[in-house]
C-alpha cells in the first residue's frame, strides 16, 4: 500500500499548496454571494466586530443575565477537568469517549459557580468540578441518510434560554439568503477557561459569535482527516457516585462505539498517524463581537478565556450542510481509503497497526 | 487492494445516491448567487431559450455569416471521420491521441463545404473529409501550477471571428459576478453531424450556448473518473500526404503522451474498467437559444445535428476554475488512488492489468 500512502500524503500537501495557511479576515459581513463563495471553497473566515450592534453584546453582563434568567433551570455539563465530550483513558489505559454528567441547575447558581471558579487560584482548583452550559456536540454519523433523523438534540437558545433570544438578531441574513434555510439550531455557550472542547467535526455550516471573553479555535480542514487518528471509541459518561457525589466514568450498557479524533494538535507528537506531521492547523481567536464562519466538516478544538465578568459566552447557529454535489462523497472516500490502508495507531501507545 | 476497490465503487455509488440522475432545467438565467450555488455543488444545468434575444440567434443564417465573414481566413480542423482530438488505433492496434489537421481556409469556402457535406447522402460520405471550425480542446494538465501558463491557445471569437463578436453579449452577468472574472476564452464552433467530440474534461467552468442546430451532450461527473479508463496515450496528428492529400496519422517526434479517456459511454461494454458499469451518464440536448452550464472537470462527449441552414453553430465561454478549497485536491486524490490501484485496462482488448 506504499502508493496509497503516497496518495494520501499528496492530497494533504496539495491542499496546503493551494490554500492559505491563515484564516481570512473580513472587515464587514459578506454579501450572500461572497458567503457562498466561501462555502463553495469550504474555507473559514473571521469578521471582526460583526456583532457590535447586537443587543447581546451591549447588555449581557452578569447582572443582566441574572435578572433575565433568574433561577430558571438550565442544563449544565459537569466534568472533573473541563473535558466534556472528550477522550479519557480508563484504569487500563483504554481510551473511551466520555460525555459529561448533565444536570439541570438554576441559572443564577450556575453562573455564581462559574464566576467563583474563574476567581479560584489554580492550586485550589484540584478536585473542583468544571461546569459548562453547552449544547451537546453533534458527532458526524457515518451517513447523511442517518443524519436527517438526527438533528441536534439541543437548540438551547430557542428553548431554555428563550428569554435571551430577543437580544440576538432574528436571523443572519447573508447566511439565510445564501443557504436558503434557517438554522437547525441556535446555541448558547457559557463557561470559563477550565472548559476545553476536544477536536471534533460537525455536519453543519457554523456561524459562531463571541459575546463575552475570548474563544480560541484550532482548525483543521476535512482533507486533514488522515492526520487526526480517528478511532472507534467505546462510549461512556461521567456519573456522580451516590455517597460522595464524585464523578466516575460509567460505560454505556450496550458497548456502543463512535469514531472520534484521538490526535491533539496541542500535543502533536502524541498518538500520531504517519500523516499527523503534515497537518497545518489554522488558529483564530475571537474577541467580543467577532464572528467566525466554521465550514462544515472542519475539525475544531476550542478553548476560551473568561472576560471581565468572570465568564466566557458565545452564540452559534448550525445550518444543515449540503450533501449533494461531490463534497460529502469526497470526504467519505478519503475516510474509506484511510480505513482500507489501516493507517490506525493504537491509543495511547505509538504502535502502528499497519495491516495490509 | 480489495478494500481500495470497494472504496472507489462506494464513492461512485454514494455520489449517485446523493445527486439527481438528470440535468436541472431552469426557466430563466440564474442570479449570481443561484449560479454560485450550482458552482459550489459542481452540478450542471440547462436554461431553455436563455439566448433568445441575442443578436447571434436572430441573425446567424448562412447568408449573414457569409456577408460578415466573407473570405476571411479561419482555422479549420480536418479529419477523415469527424474525429478531432480522439483516440485512434494505429495499424498495430495501439491507441493514439490524434489531433486534427489544422489549416486556414477562407470562411465562405469552409461554410460551403460544411453545407455540401450536410446535403451529401451518407453512402457518398465515405472518403470525404470532415471539417470543423473549433477551438482546440484544452486537455487537463496534471497540475494547476502548470495550467496557469497554459491558457487555451485559441480564443477564436475574439480573434479570427472578431467581426461576429458584436452579436454576442459583452459578458454573461451572472457568471462574471459570481466568478468575479471575465472568461479566459470565448469560442465559436461550426460543423455538422459528422463531427463528434470524444469524451474529455476541461479545467474550466463552461457556459455553452447553442445558436444553430442542436448539440447532444453526454456528461459524467468528476467522481466517475474511475469509469472512463484514462490512459497515457502517445500523441499524433493527421497530416495530408504530399501527392494525394489523403490524411494519414503522424506520431509526435518526441513521443509525448497525454492522459485521455478511452471508455466511450456510447459503447459501454468496450474498453471498460471494473467501475465502468457504475457510470450513470447524464444527457442533455441543446436546442437553438438554450444554454448549458458545464461545470469544471465534468467529462463530456458532444455530438451535433445541423439546423435548417445546413450547419450547427455554438458559442461558449471558459472561465478559469477555482483551485483553492478542496475540489481540485479531491479529484487529484481520486486519480492517484485509481492509479495506485492500477485499475487500468489495456486498450483495445478487455485484458485487465491488475498489478497489486
Amino acid at each position: 500500500m506504499e502508493n496509497i500512502d503516497t496518495a494520501i500524503a499528496a492530497a494533504i500537501e496539495n491542499y496546503h499548496e493551494l490554500n492559505a495557511a491563515v484564516v481570512d479576515e473580513l472587515v464587514e459581513e459578506p454579501s450572500p454571494l461572497e458567503f457562498m463563495q466561501f462555502v463553495s471553497r469550504n474555507r473559514p473566515f473571521v469578521v471582526r466586530k460583526a456583532a457590535s450592534d447586537w443587543d447581546a453584546l451591549k447588555h449581557w453582563d452578569a447582572q443582566y443575565l441574572r435578572r433575565v434568567m433568574g433561577s430558571e433551570p438550565v442544563q449544565v455539563a459537569v466534568t472533573p477537568r473541563g473535558n466534556a465530550d472528550a477522550v479519557v483513558e480508563d484504569e487500563n489505559g483504554q481510551p473511551l469517549f466520555v460525555q459529561p454528567h448533565e444536570t439541570p441547575e438554576p441559572f443564577n447558581e450556575f453562573l455564581d459557580y462559574v464566576h467563583q471558579d474563574t476567581q479560584c487560584p489554580p492550586e485550589q482548583q484540584n478536585g473542583r468540578n468544571v461546569k459548562y452550559a453547552q449544547t451537546r456536540t453533534s458527532i458526524s454519523p457515518p451517513s447523511p441518510i442517518h443524519l436527517f433523523d438526527d438533528l441536534p438534540e439541543n437548540d438551547n437558545l430557542r428553548e431554555e434560554y428563550y428569554s435571551l433570544l430577543p437580544d440576538i438578531p432574528e436571523s443572519i441574513p447573508f447566511a439565510r439568503l445564501a443557504l436558503e434555510k434557517e438554522p437547525d439550531a441556535i446555541n448558547l455557550w457559557i463557561g470559563n477557561e477550565r472548559s476545553v472542547t476536544a477536536l471534533h467535526k460537525d455536519n453543519y455550516e457554523n456561524i459562531y459569535v463571541q459575546i463575552r471573553g475570548q474563544k480560541h479555535f484550532v482548525l483543521l480542514s476535512p482533507v486533514e482527516m488522515p492526520c487526526v487518528n480517528e478511532q472507534l471509541l467505546e462510549q461512556a459518561r461521567y456519573v456522580p457516585e451516590q455517597e460522595s457525589g464524585k464523578l466516575v466514568i460509567e460505560r454505556s450498557e450496550g458497548g456502543e462505539t463512535l469514531p472520534f479524533a484521538t490526535w491533539d494538535p496541542d500535543e502533536p507528537g502524541e498518538r500520531t498517524t504517519p500523516f499527523s506531521h503534515l497537518a497545518k492547523p489554522l488558529k483564530a481567536t475571537l474577541e467580543e463581537g467577532d464572528m467566525l464562519y466554521l465550514p462544515a466538516m472542519w475539525y475544531h478544538k476550542v478553548s476560551q478565556t473568561a472576560g471581565e465578568e468572570g465568564f466566557a459566552c458565545a452564540v452559534n447557529a448550525w445550518y444543515d450542510m449540503e450533501f449533494a454535489g461531490g463534497f460529502w462523497t469526497a470526504n467519505s472516500f478519503l475516510r474509506d481509503v484511510m480505513g482500507a490502508a489501516s493507517k490506525v495507531v493504537k491509543y495511547p501507545a505509538l504502535q502502528m497497526s499497519d495491516e495490509r
